[in-house]
């Protein structure tokens, strides 16, 4: 590299060279060799990029009508940002996503790419600093410690608004299959024991009813994450940051984003605060729950195909072994399990960074915002997968379910009414130890006439109305 | 013991003796030996058996109500129940927490006492089951797998109650320091180094405002309890529950417990889902998240008292040490840790337990009840003890607070809009290396006039209003 | 209670009564008052009560031998001490388990009532400490800092040694399933669809063989649990602990207890530390994992009687339905299951307090304390119970499983090095299609002469040997 | 792309156009459509590419030597095996990492890149299977359920190896400044508070010494990652695998990689077991809790600079803060707290992960595999990091460590021996009450004669020898 390929800055610990077409400079560089933890770099959010340059567009637009920055200045950082929220410049965004200092080195990445493009577009060259500052300019009235949250929450609410609509796809592939198998009647377990007939739109409709609430929960726990803290600069103050500073700034933000942000009403608490993350994870674990829970269903309900439950059919998406021929494995809720132990297992890393915070600041969000983006996206990428290559080709084994049904010793369960539980439990013992039916034995016995225990034992009464109750 | 000692009772698996005077019968016995595990009988959960006692209540109600249930023993049943409810008998429900079978073995042993009790006021001897049976009168028209989680769900409401009064209690605690260390000035700490100057009051009243949000948090996630599935039945399809029996069930249960409860839109979903408690626990995890962010504060403020930061004073509640004389140490915040960390992790075994659900139903429920009852009886008597017992004495270092700040660097960060960020950066290592004071520096170089740099100082001013803002 | 009922006693923060017969003095008192969390006294752990009583009792002879404490109170000491491990004066522990402090009112319960149990043996009265002290004599070259852990870890490897016996009658009872069904041929199964034939022996000899290898961990683990800190005091320097003190004390307590203990090489390193703890629980959870899965497969092959797997039937031990008659559920598994979520959550409750340490100590090792001997507790008695009252009493469908492996699509498999995974495939595509058998097929198609395809079928050749791998 | 960009190929599903220079074939391709997880390919596990190249490689040797494959067809497998093992072809193994199937699809990639690169070799085109074929000749004799845990093993020894050598790099950086501090005397604390004197030495001593233990358990616990189940086939039976070929293929796997490697005892058992992998997170889990610890204490020990413990001095790596002027944090110590979450948290998806096998097979390796290589890795990068850029820099503030020991209280613990512990506590209220010193105070009260009481206060003596013990 010749001397003309970089350009020296300097920061509190000396002078470095960074390379001359670099728009980061010499915070960034210095947080890149801290930090070879991941090797990912924060560009792989896009979500959290686009939220830093808002930060910073609304910040700026906050200090020009405070008289605290000129319009010049101003005008090139709302366009360098706004060049950034358009994807722009994103492979500028360079350090690793796991860092230590609370995000500070994502917050300079953010000033330096920013101060470096405002300047060219100025008519300046990258590093000329004193006409355009990272720190005294771009970061003007901020901190560290307000920005770095603020961004986070709004990449997340972004991410969790494509969560939303991915869980609405499943859900609504559910709730088809719901209708279409609303007459196929089949055993219902408790246990992995035969208990009592229902239909297999029933199932279904009950994992469609599972996800419309996990929506319900997750739309109250985005709520929580647009109070944001701007304006608090270093430790919730305000410090810095003169009066109606903390006002504008989040309500140019809120017109930037399209949200409907608030700004916290004690921002000392809000500052160290990570209850809102903590939250939105546990409400992501619950989900997670809830998704692996029906994908062990379904993988329960289509084992087989001859020595298992044989209940349904998974469609086939692949082969399903490199040494046994013609076996096609249900690998598309076994990959959604998967996610759901990630999910849960993020959900604890994200408690004990929450938990670590001291006093005024958490220095571990960068944790937080790396766990709660993997939940979210992979959660994302999983309600698509299983919508789409598998829910959706669903079939059923309607013949053997129902046959299920009427060999069935739980009919019995049916009788209890009308012949008592000691009657009836001596009937299913009998029923289990011949081999015999149930409604044989009750003839027999004389329990009940003949044209009473048929119209008792329809499976279709049984199961009630064989309605999928409504989603 | 003699022959007139027992009684011998029938079930599916033969006969068995049982001891005379034991309101509970054969199934509780049974149980009991087949689940040797905690050594906790469900009667040390006095809420649950109330709850339990409740909801037969409410069932006996509903069945005589539908003809279902003749007066006579609908009035014992219930005569028996509010007994229960009453404390008396909670000594007969024998049967360890943590159980297989769903909770069959609670509901059999609530069916068994409310039976045998009924039974004697109905002058009846225990055991002559022919007159009011456990399962047929008793348990009509239920299935524990309706009757547990809706017992479970009451219990938790009620136990949720407690804990947020006792975290009103020590959010007031917190409030009440807030007010009376308004005016004791403070270096704020971020990432452990000095940062900018706030006061002793903005500190506590964060403590407060967190418990404030938390407790709004808990409120909402009890609400979610309130939904319960009785009449669902054995899976969902409320077999053998008659039509209006649900409702008049839950008209009922809601009349005896006071309790605004709902029956859930869709029973197969309801019965099967345990998303509730996970959510519960959720809430519960993120309480103790920043209770031990609290108390871990607590400790480190009152490090020392000579070696440490010696900032405030924790009240004495017991010597220290036994080998260490006059040493006394931060024992109320420490077990509030332990507390914290104990639902921490009991949140993963929640969460494990609903993920294990199969099919119609989740089996794992019993340990979802002991899991999520420890956590908050405990949480319960963490804030009562953090705010009777620590809280409430704590005093503080005024003198060293205030010196600590005037002997700051992080007083700099006020001059940044005057100076610069760049020029500021050079004061503050100045000072650091040679151990002299931001002022003298500032005014050495002659960057503010003295009067100047005098107002803008002022800790009071750079600490913000010194007001706590409002909890 | 008159005045004769109480004695006074005095500490560091005053006077306070406490009943006269009682063996705790002031500072148990101040601690019943401090931690009123869980209400289970630490009477309620008698390991950790013995292995305290040892302690004391090696500390008494050290300190004799080595001339710092008289003979008659040493034998005093010793004679109280001996009584606690005959199983006496138990009730007088009375502290929360989950105390603040890191142990010290546990150390300071044990001191007191030790010594109030030796003053009476040297013919005092309760309470009259100037004849024998409970700080100064009973703790003397201790602190709570090596005597809690000490106590902590010589509880720990009796309860594990009690946890070991009980896995052994475990693995012996799949052991001897595992040689009862070396002949039943099943149908193996991988991702719950249908793979190639093996026999149940060898699928319960899989249980047998995992328990075999966690044995092998658990031993290993606590074998790291013998290194203690006995001479640390209170940091690790050893401070008031004479020469020669740390040796003498570990061999009368090594020579006490039986055990082989070791005094760690780095005494400020060994008292601030609890890997050891973390590793053991570690351990723990790897085999509350298994047990669970293989809780898992056992639920799952006695699914049924008629709409599940029905390949197994478990012993009925108890009714399993309020409402549905006849019906027995895999109860035994499933208390074994909840008890393995319960460990692995305890794990995270243990790692959260070994991190929560700080500087020269871990203040939290109460709550490791009560995870940890409830894990060990629970999982003795989760092994006896399903050995007992499950798998020994195991039966096998043995002509359904047979049946199933011989209309298998999987037994295919077996022709690939005949045939090609190509030409199988299609075999097995047709099979499925159409209902049709693998060996019907080939011979239609001419792949293989019939005699050679019978040879190559046979189900047993295709199992292997038929004989369970030896345990 | 013109119709000659592609190529066709087949299977169970039916025919699908791939592109014609890629070396994966249509499984990969399916793979890569049915998991769009996470966006990570197995590429980016780089010792898991060379693992799978050695297996390959090993089974074809074996496969040859048991005269299964032809000299040609193993020669062209072998040489595209080691092109692959000396980083060639890394970019075609493009399925996602997070995938269903047990890593079925991970092995088909291989499969296919070995085979098609073998074609080449032997003068074919890609996709010529008919001369090579990826399941009947490299997957020849081997399923995805050996094929995988065996190469995830061999990965997992690797990676396991780096980070062993990382941590003897913290080890040694930690050591040598336990021999630097060695005569820095300090105030030890216990729970925060004042304890009595030790060394820095001393201090850094026990953080060596804690990595030496638990490099020890590491190493531990790589060993029973040696056992593979190699010839196991699908499910532990061998089927399809000629008697002789596990052993040759072990002996030549063995002798490929360098490694001990042995072959389990029980391969139905070693093929559903995932019990070595949740010992190895377990001991990584604890090796993060301690360097957790570790970073806690640097993090405290380095707080200040004036209104903190300010004990040591971390070296400044980046500027601190972007508003806060010369502000420095201890980000390094901050980042390594961050793995350590995440490595908790892993281990949870682990355990889940391992608890969820079902039968013959764990389905749930794959996530295993990331998680496990996920804490391996960064665990790696943080002892490095820690080391190079944090501890090898740290200076200690000697002056002032030492007067903060003689101002102390806690020197009066030396005094038990001589005045008693009742006396002591004496002193030190009244020190505490007063601000004045122990020494002053007993000699006051004429406890011990001034030479005497100089003598045993001599912090080098109540700090034990001063020397760092033995790492």
């Amino acid at each position: 590299m010749t001397a003309a390929a970089t350009r020296s800055e300097h920061d509190l610990l000396g002078d470095r060279d960074v390379p001359a077409d670099a728009y980061w400079g010499v915070h960034t560089l210095r947080a890149t060799e801290n930090f070879p933890i991941t090797g990912t770099p924060i560009s792989a959010y896009p979500h959290l990029i686009e939220a830093l340059a808002a930060v910073k567009e609304a910040a700026a637009r906050a200090n020009e009508e405070l008289g605290l920055l000129d319009s010049e200045k101003a005008s090139a950082i709302v366009a360098a940002c706004q060049e950034i929220r358009d994807g722009k410049l994103h492979d500028q965004f360079v350090v690793d996503v796991v860092q230590g200092g609370a995000g500070t080195s994502t917050n300079m990445n953010a000033n330096e790419v920013v101060a470096n493009r405002a300047l060219e577009l100025l008519g300046r060259r990258k590093g000329q600093y004193e006409h355009l500052h990272p720190n005294e300019d771009v970061n003007l009235g901020q901190s560290t410690n307000d920005v770095y949250p603020t961004a986070v929450k709004i990449a997340t609410v972004f991410a969790v608004r494509e969560l939303l609509k991915a869980m609405t796809v499943l859900q609504d592939s559910f709730a088809r299959k719901a209708v279409e198998f609303r007459d196929v009647l089949k055993m219902g377990r408790t246990q992995l024991q035969d208990a009592v007939p229902m239909t297999l739109g029933q199932e279904f409709s009950a994992y469609a009813v599972m996800l419309d609430e996990d929506r319900s929960r997750l739309a109250e726990a985005v709520e929580l994450i647009h109070e944001i803290n701007l304006g608090a600069t270093a430790i919730g103050t305000g410090l810095n940051a003169p009066a109606g500073y903390a006002e504008s700034a989040r309500r140019h933000l809120a017109q930037i984003t399209g949200l409907p942000l608030v700004t916290a009403a004690n921002l000392v608490e809000a500052t160290q605060d990570c209850g809102a993350f903590v939250q939105m994870s546990g409400v992501l674990k619950r989900i997670a729950v809830k998704l692996s829970k029906s994908c062990n269903d379904l993988r329960l309900l289509s084992s087989g195909p001859r020595a298992g439950l044989n209940e349904i059919n998974l469609p086939p998406v692949q082969a399903g072994s490199s040494i046994m021929p013609g076996k096609v494995n249900p690998v598309i809720p076994e990959v959604v399990n998967q996610v759901a132990f990630e999910v849960i297992g993020n959900d604890v890393t994200i408690t004990m960074a929450a938990e670590a915070g001291q006093l005024q600041l958490n220095a571990f969000e960068p944790i937080i915002l790396h766990s709660l983006s993997e939940s979210i996206t992979h959660l994302r990428a999983a309600c698509l997968t299983l919508a789409e290559r598998c829910v959706d080709g669903i079939t059923a084994n309607t013949e053997g379910l129902r046959a299920a049904v009427e060999n069935s010793i739980g009919l019995v369960t049916a009788l209890n009414p009308y012949i008592g539980y000691t009657a009836a439990t001596d009937i299913a013992k009998e029923a289990l130890a011949t081999g015999r039916g149930v409604a044989e034995l009750v003839l027999e016995k004389g329990l009940l006439p003949a044209d009473r225990l048929q119209a008792l034992l329809r499976p279709e009464v049984v199961a009630g109305s064989g309605e999928p109750q409504a989603v």
